[in-house]
């Protein structure tokens, strides 16, 4: 089957900055960009979209969230972090049945393919849950079992998350055609112990896997974790292994100079949650320096309890803005850099070098933006408006390997009224009578 | 005509608090709010809407913006502050004609209606153009014609501006029953002389007027004040009587402690425009500080040119996030301090008493936000999902003085087709031919 998208704005490329295609079209094969111009192909398709009226951007890639959390979206809002976690998140979570997960895990499936979102990185409990509704929807996602230790005299090869990992590994890596691919996780150095980090790495080194990890989230966190072992998070997972392996790090908000250099000598990228880090008051991440280090940045929204949302285009938004005002130079954040953070960057973390980018030979995954709204008016410059003023909502179309799974308003893979239905009921039975919730 | 608007949830009230009715009616008699309950009303109305699925709002109050600037959205974007301003935002505007304020006006109209902003406070030139937009569209505005005074040596009984400033007072003040009001409008304390300044302050207070200006926005701007004069901005204008009139003072970036107090004694108003001061690398305002002193801080989105656009349900979530990350406690700006922010200290700050919240023998402005998206379900704690999560296009129905401007997509008082043809005519006139956009 090959479809031709025709009369778009397309932005083409992105590594090594966008084209702007004015009037463009993208020709799609199976699951491939066949073709990319602004000339019309010569040889016809066997259908034809018109898309005048709408910007082709590359699939956004959330790089770091928790999807099922979408159950708790507004829980503890306003809260301490430390009431927030313990006293409300966790308590919730502990209630948490697979058949919950996998009910907010499809509200939030819903909420992301309607906002562009071709791609995501998780961790959570019972991935499996996951794994399942993204196969069965026709998104991509890498997916993990986090690891964690409490008990410092545990034995590694006791720890039972280790064991449930490299079970889904075996299970669901590289399921559905590669879209779905299992990564390797230790939760964060506050949750874990050293010989555990040292024995998992190994063993992830072996499989030659990605592992996904929180890293200098909060400076609590950071500080004790110096004060603890003498040496910073990033130094402690490095010298453990962690980072012999191909490693994605969530946040880095108290990443210092040392640890910066140490992450990009590694390999290691990064996953930058603007929202998140602001919400939970965690902080501002060194993003500028990072980039002109020449670390791989990314884009994540994090969980749905901490942001309130999973809406790409607004982290795109303000990763755009936020290190303006937090340097005082407004250059340092192009739109073309932040958009680059928001698709290609994100694929490159997940370890998907097949697309990320509007591309002839590229996997067909992308999203097209509506440019009819009052405030997407005038296109005088197509990247501005994707950075600055695109709304998730203005999100009409979405495409992953070539298969349309949003088509203005309408879920064709998915049964939104269903999944609607289950969510209310996980929530009833989540909360009902509790007093958790404000 | 008496109207019921039944089954939502709405957020009643706002000074002291905000009650949550989970299905609340609200009916409206003319143009003020008349009933208010969790219980229908025993009397029938003349006609019943059915808003089930929605989130009642008040209004909200996009407190300083320049709403011609639409047409120059995305221009220069990414570039530094002096050459986004000199050599492109000012030469693009030396070419504005009235039509094409007209035009941008009304486009900003649009995306301001239909994300749910019943009322906007605005400053630039020609603003007869806007109010005639503005008194065609049914919402609420307070207008200005800015006064500048670039020759020390000029008699300010001769500055034109401030001729063409009463004026527009005298002909628009108070028209289209109040819905329009005439402020008064020192540009800034580097665009003015300190004689202009005190001869204007007096005409504002004589007729007991409202002055709207722009303080402290950038560190160069406060600091080369302070250098100047030996005070900063705010005492300059406290001193040439500024303040003795109602004022409102738009960023506030860099205000000091003595500031803050000042403007707190003199009943002055801020409004902090988040986006703006992000993107154009200002910084960020000290409103936990000023929250704190008492004074009464309304939210703008600024003018489109440096936002990129005009959402206020996007300032309200930013306002939510921003000052958690620069205080890192996420406590300190809590969803109803917020929203109070982007509603009713907006209107306070419009001198606007009658409106602002939902209440029995208030002004019926409000929006209506849709909850059905999968980015609004859970709906666990309506107002962390109103600041938090939601987005302008959950807007499904904004009212002003008891009319309905929009209603699930379609405009009711404006001809969107027809602004849409005269914005594009105006940008082909204002750009054709020209490089000043990248």
């Amino acid at each position: 089957m090959r479809r031709l998208y025709k009369n778009a704005v397309v932005l083409e490329g992105g590594d090594g900055g966008y084209t702007v295609l004015t009037n463009g079209f993208l020709g799609v094969d199976g699951d491939r960009i066949d073709y990319l111009s602004d000339k019309a192909p010569a040889v016809p398709y066997d259908e034809e979209r018109d898309m005048a009226g709408t910007m082709l951007i590359p699939g956004l890639v959330n790089a770091h969230t928790h999807t099922p959390m979408t159950l708790l979206r507004g829980v503890g809002s306003d809260l301490p972090l430390q009431s927030w976690l313990f006293d409300t998140v966790f308590r919730i979570e502990d209630r948490l049945t697979p058949a919950m997960i996998r009910a907010g895990t499809e509200l939030a499936l819903l909420e992301m393919i309607a906002a562009g979102t071709t791609s995501f990185t998780d961790m959570y409990m019972e991935p499996q849950e996951t794994a399942e509704a993204v196969l069965a929807c026709g998104m991509k996602a890498n997916l993990c079992r986090p690891v964690q230790c409490f008990d410092p005299t545990e034995r590694p090869e006791d720890n039972y998350r280790v064991r449930e990992s490299l079970a889904l590994y075996d299970r669901y890596h590289n399921a559905g055609n590669g879209r779905v691919k299992i990564d390797f996780c230790v939760h964060a150095e506050y949750t874990c112990t050293a010989p555990v980090v040292k024995y998992y790495a190994d063993l992830v080194r072996e499989r030659r896997g990605d592992l996904h990890i929180h890293l200098s989230e909060t400076k609590k966190e950071h500080d004790e974790c110096v004060q603890k072992y003498g040496v910073t998070p990033a130094r402690w997972f490095a010298d453990l292994g962690a980072f012999d392996c191909t490693a994605l790090a969530a946040h880095c908000v108290w990443v210092t100079e040392e640890d910066m250099r140490l992450l990009r000598e590694r390999g290691v990228s990064v996953v930058h949650c603007p929202s998140s880090n602001m919400k939970l008051g965690s902080g501002f991440a060194p993003v500028p320096r990072m980039l002109e280090l020449g670390l791989n940045v990314a884009l994540g929204t994090d969980g749905a309890a901490s942001n309130n949302n999973l809406n790409m285009p607004e982290e795109l938004h303000l990763a755009s803005l936020l290190h303006n005002g937090y340097t005082g130079d407004p250059t340092v954040m192009p739109a073309g850099v932040t958009l680059r953070m928001a698709t290609l960057n994100g694929a490159r973390a997940q370890g998907r070098e097949d697309t990320g980018e509007l591309r002839v030979g590229k996997k067909a995954d992308f999203a097209a933006l509506s440019l009819r709204g009052p405030h997407m008016r005038p296109c005088l410059d197509p990247l501005a408006l994707a950075a600055y003023s695109a709304q998730g909502s203005d999100v009409v179309m979405t495409v992953v390997d070539g298969r349309i799974l949003y088509d203005h308003g309408k879920f064709l893979t998915m049964d939104a009224q269903r999944v609607y239905e289950d969510a209310d009921r996980a929530v009833w039975e989540l909360y009902h009578g509790k007093e958790s919730v404000r």
